[in-house]
């Protein structure tokens, strides 16, 4: 008996286990009849993956523009603060990791809600006085975006609605649209530097609202709540008796059926997992001061530079590494909307920034904050450049005056 | 304005970002109308998390048995080849995962698909000419689990149902049920080495199939199938119309669709990603093969003390890292079942095999064969004192008698 061969290459002398797929056989289909059923070949992918729908690839991989060649390209659209090698982890973080692969013994089966000792130095770690945390109360998940769905899953059926913010994270319309949930978006107030508008909000609730979405701090505007505006979201929550998912924590009301539901996949990376609670206690807190005082004077820099830019309004950010820019479209009629100016931004001057319009956010871009300081001032340079060429002052000129 | 304040164990001096939870307010209920509707705290678990069930976690809990303090514990239960350190890893796989850690190149977002290098350095792994594979017929996921979900989800619609082998892993159950798709399950049978039983499963398809699981080879079983017995299971998906999902790998009709659906999640483990490469390529030849060559002997081993055990009838594997075997229930009227068998082993013996009925195949247990030599040795003798102590030969060697 053949016995414990493995496959390499598709070259073994036994079946070839990865090659059971289907092969479609024009004769057989007019073969066999079972209860009457003719078989015929029709298979679809499901509604679930039709519906799921991601707007930043839709729009980005339609703007199918080529950056200009004389002007190197810098990208201020992706929220990946590793790119550019300029904000590196701490040492203390990757020995951390390195350690536990030496040790061998996190390369098996975690539990699916994650390693005990994990979620206890989760709970330990922001756990305080006024919002005790457990270990049973944390769920390990891999990523946010898995977080978000299993938040998302446990709270809302199919038919149900969940209220999301615009401006606002993508993925929360992603994962709701596929799994049958309508999305009710409620407006961000940019001249109250992107509070919640309250009234909306709550006028958008109803009885089959399964919960409010609350992004604090923003992706994309980097705003951050006030205590007191917490309150205020708290109120009214109350008041309608709809949950709040904060991204990224949930109430414990919940907690049994999401503990079914992340057995559904096992458990985020054990590697990671490993190393977490060292992670946890020993990264120096320069580090995570260094990094945010960097995001904080790229902030400071960016919106200064981009205020100073005819026809553009930026939101000057309090958190998380994004910033909102307004344009002015009235004072730019060769472009329709967000979408176009951008990509002429792109083929002009080589600097990428995301149109609004991902985050149901028309006539404003986002702006990401995390590039080397340099590149900052370059691209906002080449951005005003390109404004100083595109706007249109007679009337804008005017209009300004009189809003004074 | 406060700006880029981290919250660290919940004592900044920010409104706290992580404390934005449900408070419920016992005045608040009787508050506010909205739009007639009378707000009240209702917050339920989802459909999709009640339906969420996992088997052998509601098996096993229910198992609350204490084991022999006289004898360790020694567990046959979990298929995690780690548990004991017999079966390290290769020092190159981990030294791959340093040199990614090191770089730094390799902590940002990946696409949801995975790395393009990464798939492919996975399709040119398993390329061969009679089933090409290409990266963009590769998307990688977080952990076989996540690929079975992917692949369900691009597959089936709620109400269409799937072909799951009996006995087989309980999670196929587990997603599809929390998807709202039928499980159908067809025979695997154990006299055959656990080969499919074509006829009752090709009773079982109707218009609503959606895909038939095969899973080679089998958890729990052990079994691989030959050339000529994939050839019928395909002829009988050919003439159903039925795809086939192999765990682990997919047909490609469906490309679009998973592509979709990765989007909701992004993407794997970036660090294992980074590394993967090395891996296939510098792994040595002999780490695989001084793997299964233990994996064979302790199959071997295991099966020939189980063969001499009265009672039990153990099944040969060829694969995986199980191995089934049947209780001959007649011979131990004393137990109900193969959970209360299982049961009384671990309060006598302290030997912990997983009952069957997590695999739906009632009068088996599996054994998990990645334990030390030595190990397996020691459960096999006290799985034979456990039978000896409880066999009831009477009738039962008589009709041994007959059967020859």
């Amino acid at each position: 008996m053949d016995s414990y061969l493995i496959q390499v290459n598709g070259h073994g002398d036994h079946a070839p286990i990865l090659d059971v797929h289907l092969k479609t056989n024009g004769n057989s289909m007019s073969l066999g009849k079972v209860k009457g059923r003719k078989p015929r070949w029709a298979v679809r992918a499901s509604e679930m993956s039709k519906k799921t729908f991601n707007p930043v690839r839709a729009i980005v991989d339609s703007m199918k523009v080529e950056p200009n060649p004389k002007k190197a390209m810098i990208s201020l659209s992706l929220g990946d603060p590793t790119v550019f090698g300029n904000l590196p982890t701490n040492d203390e973080v990757t020995q951390a990791v390195k350690e536990v692969l030496d040790s061998g013994r996190y390369n098996g089966y975690a539990p699916s809600v994650g390693y005990q000792s994990c979620r206890e130095a989760v709970a330990a770690y922001y756990n305080c006085p006024e919002a005790p945390l457990e270990a049973q109360d944390v769920i390990l998940t891999s990523g946010c975006s898995q977080a978000i769905e299993l938040a998302l899953a446990v709270l809302a059926n199919p038919g149900q609605n969940i209220l999301v913010p615009r401006p606002g994270f993508s993925l929360y319309k992603t994962l709701a649209l596929s799994m049958g949930i309508e999305v009710k978006l409620y407006n961000l107030l940019p001249e109250k530097a992107w509070e919640i508008d309250l009234k909306h909000l709550e006028s958008l609730v109803d009885e089959k609202t399964a919960c409010l979405i609350v992004n604090n701090p923003s992706n994309p505007c980097g705003s951050v709540f006030s205590k007191s505006h917490l309150q205020k979201i708290l109120a009214v929550a109350s008041r309608q008796c709809v949950p709040i998912l904060a991204d990224e924590i949930y109430g414990d009301m919940i907690r049994d059926g999401l503990l079914r539901l992340s057995q559904r996949i096992l458990g985020p990376c054990t590697i990671v997992q490993g190393a977490l609670e060292r992670i946890l206690h020993r990264t120096p807190p320069e580090f995570y001061h260094n990094t945010l005082s960097i995001l904080k004077s790229n902030a400071d820099l960016c919106y200064a530079a981009l205020s100073a830019i005819p026809g553009l309004q930026p939101v000057r950010p309090a958190g998380a590494m994004y910033l909102m820019v307004e344009i002015e479209m009235e004072h730019f009629p060769e472009f329709e909307n967000d979408v176009e100016f951008t990509e002429r931004l792109i083929s002009e001057q080589s600097v990428f920034c995301l149109p609004a319009t991902c985050f149901e956010y028309p006539n404003f871009f986002r702006v990401v904050i995390t590039v080397p300081e340099e590149m900052i001032l370059e691209a906002c340079s080449r951005i005003q450049e390109f404004c100083e060429m595109h706007y249109q002052g007679a009337e804008g000129a005017q209009d300004l005056e009189c809003d004074k």
